[in-house]
């Protein structure tokens, strides 16, 4: 598929990445990427993955066919609001939001009558944040997951889910409140786990970090991520984070419980690497 | 420095990589390998990389001047005791178990008046088990913790040290106890996290691994490692894995209270990001 003009809305990791697979896959014929800042535009025009490069948002969008918010979440509504009063009106607007019921909610608002919105939230990226950690292959065989509302007409879906397979994902579907529930457990808790478990473990143990192996830098390595990012990230999805750390210290009280018990020791640790070994997540 | 023969006692992942390591450094005239199974020893022969493979225990250890045990922990103590009435008087006996208390407690009376005797833990390995796992770089930069008794002679500990900064690691010294308080903390609790999150998410959402993305397959890695190798380390060291899963609950409660406040968090990620981004452990 081409779409005749893309913007993308922020030239951090994610849009930086979206701009490069989406050239290198001839995903467009037209790129423009959108930055607050001068500065910030200039590894997109050192990188030449873009046709036009601004801060001007009303310059960057005009023509969309696609527009991708790459930004915070907390940078997209004012950022939305914007743009509403121009943006073209047969356009797909989309975003990479970790989040999506406050965000679906508040950019559906916005553009309703004068766009057509349907969020998104591609499961790639890493610990690393700006246009110097962007790559073509980012998406490669990861799933992005598409979360329309009930009125989202099919169409749009369907455009919405060409689009992200276009740039190697695998696109799946759920509302937005499917999504943050999911998301709670699968990346919301591990990240505020593994802060918690570099908390702890530098508060027992002054010289513990002198002592780690590969298991501790893996098991930790999200905890690097922009604490700016994730506390927005915690805050929009505050109920269900909260509900996921609650289960999860029942599951740990219960693992006390049968700790001197090996046969379920090992029924526990069985069932989880089977579990974890049926994972199919590209290692790039 | 060289050995005049090492003897390695079992080739799994951290058994076959000694061996690799220790020729492709040039660390010893002569190598054996000794595996309970012929099958076993098949591997090591194809990779070349030891001068004797047998699995007659008496002949791999004859006149060796470094034994290293690289058998799951509850092997070790049966294997020492066979080896006891003709282990070398001279040699240097140690070991790669991840607990060092019961480890240290067995194997050193065992060889008391019979070999020198001192704990390892090479903080290398990854959830992948088996000489087909196995290389020659698996040490380098990685700390290995050398665990000598109050009445350990210096001379012993020295050699020990040697022999693991001859195969790429940073030695440092601790003694059983300290080991294992630290370890529970660094390696252990990540270990049993992984675990419970991977089987917390599916029980809650039998669809939920299919939404996962790098965070979840970084951070849930170690729950692929061998249960039932795992299962005799948590049951080794079960006291401090308690105490730490214990504190771990106190701390994520401690999370869930401050979590409507942004100030709060925004520190408690920034405070988790310095000390994360410190950890320096090579990626291989």
């Amino acid at each position: 598929m081409t779409f005749s003009k893309i913007a993308i809305i922020g030239p951090g990791l994610l849009g930086g990445s979206i701009a490069m697979a989406a050239r290198a896959r001839n995903v467009a014929a037209r790129i423009s990427v959108w930055a607050r800042r001068e500065e910030a535009l200039r590894g997109v025009e050192q990188l030449g993955i873009a046709d036009c490069v601004s801060t001007d948002l009303k310059a960057v969008v005009a023509e969309a066919a696609l527009i991708v918010f790459c930004v915070p979440i907390g940078a997209m509504s004012p950022l939305a609001e914007k743009m509403a009063g121009y943006v073209p009106a047969n356009a797909l607007v989309t975003d990479v939001g970790s989040v999506k019921r406050p965000v679906v909610e508040s950019l559906g608002r916005i553009f309703a009558g004068r766009a057509r919105f349907v969020g998104s939230h591609p499961m790639a990226g890493s610990e690393q944040t700006g246009i110097e950690a962007a790559r073509a292959d980012l998406f490669e065989g990861t799933v992005c997951i598409v979360t329309p509302e009930g009125n989202t007409p099919p169409e749009d879906v369907r455009l919405a889910r060409e689009f992200w397979a276009a740039l190697g994902c695998r696109p799946e579907i759920l509302t937005p409140a499917e999504h943050d529930e999911v998301i709670a457990l699968v990346s919301h808790l591990p990240h505020l786990l593994a802060a918690t478990l570099v908390n702890l473990v530098c508060e027992q143990n002054a010289d513990s970090l002198n002592f780690t192996g590969s298991g501790f830098r893996d098991t930790t390595r999200v905890a690097s991520g922009s604490p700016a990012m994730w506390a927005e990230i915690f805050d929009g999805n505050r109920e269900q984070v909260r509900k996921s750390v609650l289960a999860l210290i029942e599951k740990l009280k219960g693992t006390l419980d049968f700790m001197d018990d090996d046969t379920k020791m090992r029924q526990f640790l069985t069932d989880a690497k089977s579990r974890r070994d049926s994972l199919k997540i590209p290692k790039i």
